[in-house]
């Protein structure tokens, strides 16, 4: 049976959206100074990323739960023959991925904006209100701080690419484990983008959202969370291919 | 095969009676101040309610374990045919879950305070003890409180209604790592009550108990964790529908 | 296939002590001060105790892993014809179960001290070395804290009860998750024992081990996490027989 | 179907060289005072490293993810025929098993410093950076250290070659499971090493690797995590032979 390109657009956006609301939500729940997680720690945000990843994979169980475009360039450099059941690898397939997750990602971040509101308000610390949307390096060193990010977004795609070879009822929360897994250990330097989308698009909609007292996007690094995931996932894709 | 519904109406009232007894258990372990549990952190009741989640879902396993009457509203307004195996949805059943949740309720906060007794008789703070049954703003602002009522229960209805879709071996764990997540991540400016009963049957038992040194019972927030929870479970419900 | 009790009692003497051994094992990670974990929470000490359970029930499988006798009991009490497949309820074999369990327990604490004898060494504090075997009550009220161990058990008892009827593909999880949520919930006013060979087995140890410094084994609660979990246990098994 | 040497080599290397990444990762994020994780408790340890231990076990399955010489040593002293599924228990393969699990804990070390790269060079305690890659006793008394790792690793593999007995759709996480509870509740003396490989592997890429301001690599202590998990590993093998 196919799915169609707007089921899949319509899949990933929704998906990447609730990511990014657990997500961005887990992060304000600490970050931001009121709120009832103040001060919850590193151990609370990794199974809040983690557990935002187990429900939009549920939500977008309809086109394989990419809801990150390393997964999909990594997928693509594997030489799969489809991003989910149904769904062809082609240039137009893999277009309306990237773009549905950047979408999806930038909504969250609204919607996450949004049930943290007056929180956002009567926070003084522009960093921390920056924190919850992106990521930021604890010592900035743009070379290092992108190997950091092509290891974490390695392990990420590369043990997602053999997920089918062992047999487990574990279903998305193998993912979800994976990933608070990798923020456990490989989060330290930089705060485990290990996704182009989860970082640009709740930059953007940092840089857009009328904020009160929010300090600058920090351009200058939105590059790295890009371009580290973007390596690690293809060369993941090609040492899961040459693994088998 | 038909399920009556005392079957259903037994089965809501013993299953949210241990979801909230393992659930108000949880914060008086960590509120008061001569429990073990004293200062034990936001993740410890993230996982507490989850786990009370998981318990009261094996205890409802016949009646669906809505235990929650926005998951019940949500079934509503999705269309659904069927609260749970063998269970029509009518107008009946539809009040039977409903009255069985807000009893059950009731019932499993009046057990946490007793397992707890001792423990509310020492406590000086009256908030502490209020804090343990019911739910209350860190910032109050009741149309914002509303907002993350709202959206937090959406995320819990909409992805409890894609559990289908999904096949998985982890049954009742699903729905608690769901619970898990919604707390850690949007559980911070409102405490997550994402279920009127949860939050209402608990108030009720407060204001009727000879809790030693007790305080008000917060009425005039009473209503936010309801009206929140109906809309974001119905939302959820149609946008479910849609979805599919 | 019929199942010996020589094998009954083997298993659960083996499967008792590897709960004992990794539970008292986190205890004593957490109280004794020079240990690594020295002060890493309750919700360490909560995981600990579960995942404490989940090792036992593989190591017990062949006997059904009771590893407690409030969950004999409460099979006993429920009117159950097997207390494991090929294994009938009889007097004999009752007593089989009980007193496996209180000899596991028993070995289990002792290997857990051999683990840490450098650390019993050189504690100073005599409460946190019975802390490490015995459970003893945050506020010291023999009724209510009676009172609080029944309760626990019977959550413990009454869920177990009721596992078979949703089918998972948890296993051991399913029961280790449950005692992680009665510790996170419940274990605040008495530390949880909700399992008599659990705190009598290792109280004994305590009395008999040449433990540098030790003090009094506290036998004056110590009929309280005995006296508790059976009634706990019995009450679950009664309920459940007539809530099916 | 036969697996090939050279297919059990690669498998162990690649399988083992994640464990080491991220487990050293999580203790690179706790323990460098600069890292996002520093301070993060003995919880998140503990999780990182299981969580290491799921995605090695995904990672390394066509040789049955020993990655630890104290399993295929438990193995072969169970008198097992296979090390997995078409892989004979032989000398020979023997050999590979454990010189794969070496190379891959060294290699996964290397990679572990290259992600916290900076995080080494800005550290001031050269212990801090030495406990990145390798176990040390918190009390030291090598005749008791050993005891502690020798139940710590008897449990490990004692339940692993136990695990096929229970059915379960746990997958990896049965075992990841089982390395979170035995470092919460025997980690506490010596840092379970409980894998001669673990600890071995690493301390050699410490000693080799330019790390600024490092100090010793303590060798000797050196041989205690591997000695004590060897003799665990075989006492285990032949208790569970014996208790079948």
């Amino acid at each position: 049976m196919e799915t169609s390109l707007g089921t899949v657009f319509l899949s990933e956006v929704v998906g990447t959206a609730f990511l990014l609301l657990l997500g961005c939500g887990v992060v304000a729940n600490v970050a931001l100074t009121k709120s009832k997680g103040a001060g919850g720690g590193f151990l609370l945000v990794n199974f809040g990323w983690g557990l935002a990843v187990f429900a939009g994979v549920f939500v977008a169980f309809r086109s394989g739960a990419h809801l990150n475009p390393a997964v999909t360039l990594g997928l693509l450099s594997s030489g799969a023959d489809e991003y989910a059941p149904g769904v062809e690898v082609t240039f137009a397939s893999t277009l309306v991925y990237l773009a549905a997750e950047f979408v999806g990602a930038f909504l969250g971040a609204v919607v996450a904006w949004l049930a943290y509101r007056d929180h956002f308000d009567q926070e003084p610390d522009p960093e921390a209100k920056l924190g919850v949307f992106s990521t930021g390096p604890a010592i900035r060193d743009y070379p290092w701080n992108v190997v950091t990010e092509v290891i974490g977004t390695f392990v990420l795609v590369f043990v997602v690419l053999l997920f089918g070879s062992t047999p487990t009822g574990l279903g998305p929360l193998a993912v979800a484990l994976l990933v608070v897994g990798i923020g456990a250990s490989l989060g330290g330097p930089t705060g485990y983008a290990i996704n182009p989308a989860r970082d640009l698009g709740p930059r953007v909609a940092h840089a857009v959202l009328p904020i009160r007292g929010k300090g600058g996007s920090d351009w200058g690094y939105a590059w790295v969370p890009v371009v580290g995931p973007v390596i690690g996932g293809v060369l993941a894709g090609l040492a899961a291919n040459a693994y088998f």
